[in-house]
């Protein structure tokens, strides 16, 4: 009656034209422990359970299962789930769980995949990095020590049209030169004030548009993503003061629209260290970092403790055909899964 | 029989939300010195003809009256305005000349609109600056002494897209950033090597223009004018190093696409010394320029010498409603073109 359930997995979809190791290893390598669990009769303290999550790269709504199974869901959110899948073409395009049983996928049925906090004993999950640095590093393991918050801008400036042929540069307020100036500039600002962010731009809109008018507004899409809330607001103002310092003179203008924001979520300090003592345990070398990227474990870590293992993505590789992680990182990271599995769940 | 004409004036029309100065100058001040000769008298040696050029803006076919005038039409030419102006939905649309008599309005007829070029005497036309340099420099005259030459490209940067959460500055090759970089250098580096001339990059389009994916593609669409060949030949070159010094490593390229091409048309010499000595007669302070923006007096100079005038735009803004000269230049403008019709037709 004492015994919770230990949940590893990750998910089995990925983007269009993605690799074959986003999310599948995850899941993969969780049956695998749980064969190797039952082959060698292993005595267990606590059930230990794989888990598929639905749609976690957000075809029609992102984290969709891990989002349900952690009790994060409304009416609204599933209902909008629903009419975006509803209004899919192609079988193709449907996550498993609708295409194995359309009749099953109701609100209801999606608010009773959440499970009761009390009875996780915590979500172990095994993914590639999808960015350079454990290759780089010589790591066959990450520990990964939470994953980053996330903001995004629509970032307008706004100067003047004027002739294209007749206006000297001293004569113009050219919004499309001051938005260069910032995505010229924006990513090693960042960088180089708060080494472990990124800050990308994305897209970039510009009015009118035409060869021979100059741009009275150009709209840029900024995002950036860091690991704490101190670097989330250090890099806000950092961006928003260079915004300033491009936009001198009346004429020029920059107004920040915010359009999206998600908070830092660290991995648990428990299941960090049972990952580095399995890796360590095993020989393999193993370094800790965050992920840029976000997971199913975002929203497991909201319920119950969370870790991730990562194993390397080849040239960094990730959501194209290209992605690669060789096999002996695959095993490593398998066994490392099975190794943590051994201290949360097996015998005392 | 052997009077041939000069022809004197510029064009009706202008851009939509623009000002009334552009064009519609130098039509009024031509009807003036008309009626200063009558009234005064004044024996001529040549025909003096005032001229309104049709859609000199190209809402339908840029420069389509005095390119029928200069008979560099051909029946694609007017049959694709035709076409456009048949689309028109507003006779506020329409250019005036359609608006009086829809059916004069055919192919036979605007190719019966070339002027023989042994007939004519010359043209001169009175326009706005449309730019800040007379102001600048406290002149009421400009001595046009060319229009710019004009190119235009689709530059096209090819990078990768990377995951934006996970890949450091240093794994990315991103199309935008090096477009931006592009973008904020070209205006400064063509000015500083050519001073008279002008580069303006006025849109940019981006794949795959999301928040969270690197761009893997930026065109930028660039322009830029100069009075001579040799200064387009320099530019054009000078634009490629620096698409070539940003576009280091392997996974970043520039790809050059030229759209358009316009040499440049000088102005005839004994036009501009006309022009240069009437204000000076008359002591108004003048100067030298060349016209950054395209005329009718550049299709003219195909077929017979032909000059331009240039009066201030008050801080250089035209094609809106703030566009701007004072009385007194216009008075100047109009009296320079008087003088300038005597030199040419008046009284040996």
């Amino acid at each position: 009656p004492e015994a919770r359930t230990l949940l590893i997995g990750s998910h089995l979809d990925t983007v269009p034209n993605g690799g074959p190791y986003d999310g599948a290893l995850g899941v993969l390598a969780g049956l695998e422990v749980l064969r190797v669990l039952q082959e060698n009769q292993v005595p267990l303290r606590h059930h230990v359970e794989v888990i598929d999550f639905t749609d976690e790269e957000g075809r029609f709504g992102d984290f969709f299962g891990s989002r349900a199974v952690a009790g994060k869901h409304t009416e609204e959110s599933i209902g909008a789930f629903l009419e975006k899948a509803g209004e899919a073409e192609d079988i193709g395009d449907l996550p498993a769980m609708w295409a194995l049983d359309p009749d099953g996928l109701s609100v209801d049925a999606v608010l009773a995949a959440r499970r009761d906090p009390k009875s996780l004993a915590g979500y172990l999950e095994l993914h590639i990095e999808q960015g350079p640095r454990l290759e780089r590093a010589g790591a066959s393991i990450g520990v990964v020590t939470g994953i980053f918050g996330r903001r995004s801008w629509l970032l307008t400036f706004l100067g003047r049209s004027d002739h294209a042929g007749t206006t000297p540069l001293d004569a113009r307020a050219d919004a499309l030169v001051a938005a260069a100036r910032f995505i010229a500039a924006a990513p090693e600002r960042v960088q180089a004030r708060f080494p472990d962010a990124v800050a990308t731009c994305g897209n970039v809109e510009v009015l009118p548009g035409v060869y021979n008018v100059t741009p009275r507004q150009a709209t840029v899409w900024v995002e950036f993503r860091a690991g704490t809330l101190a670097e989330l607001d250090g890099i806000d103002q950092a961006l928003r003061e260079l915004a300033d310092e491009i936009t001198v003179g009346p004429d020029l203008h920059a107004v920040v629209k915010p359009t999206a924001a998600s908070q830092p979520t660290p991995m648990h300090p428990r299941m960090q260290e049972v990952i580095r003592a399995a890796a360590q345990a095993l020989g393999y070398p193993s370094m800790d970092l965050p992920s840029g990227a976000g997971h199913d474990a975002q929203m497991m870590a909201n319920v119950t403790p969370t870790g991730m293992i990562f194993t390397p993505s080849h040239r960094g590789r990730s959501h194209c055909p290209d992605e690669y992680t060789a096999p002996e990182h695959l095993v490593a990271g398998a066994n490392v899964l099975l190794h943590a599995v051994l201290a949360l769940a097996g015998p005392p």
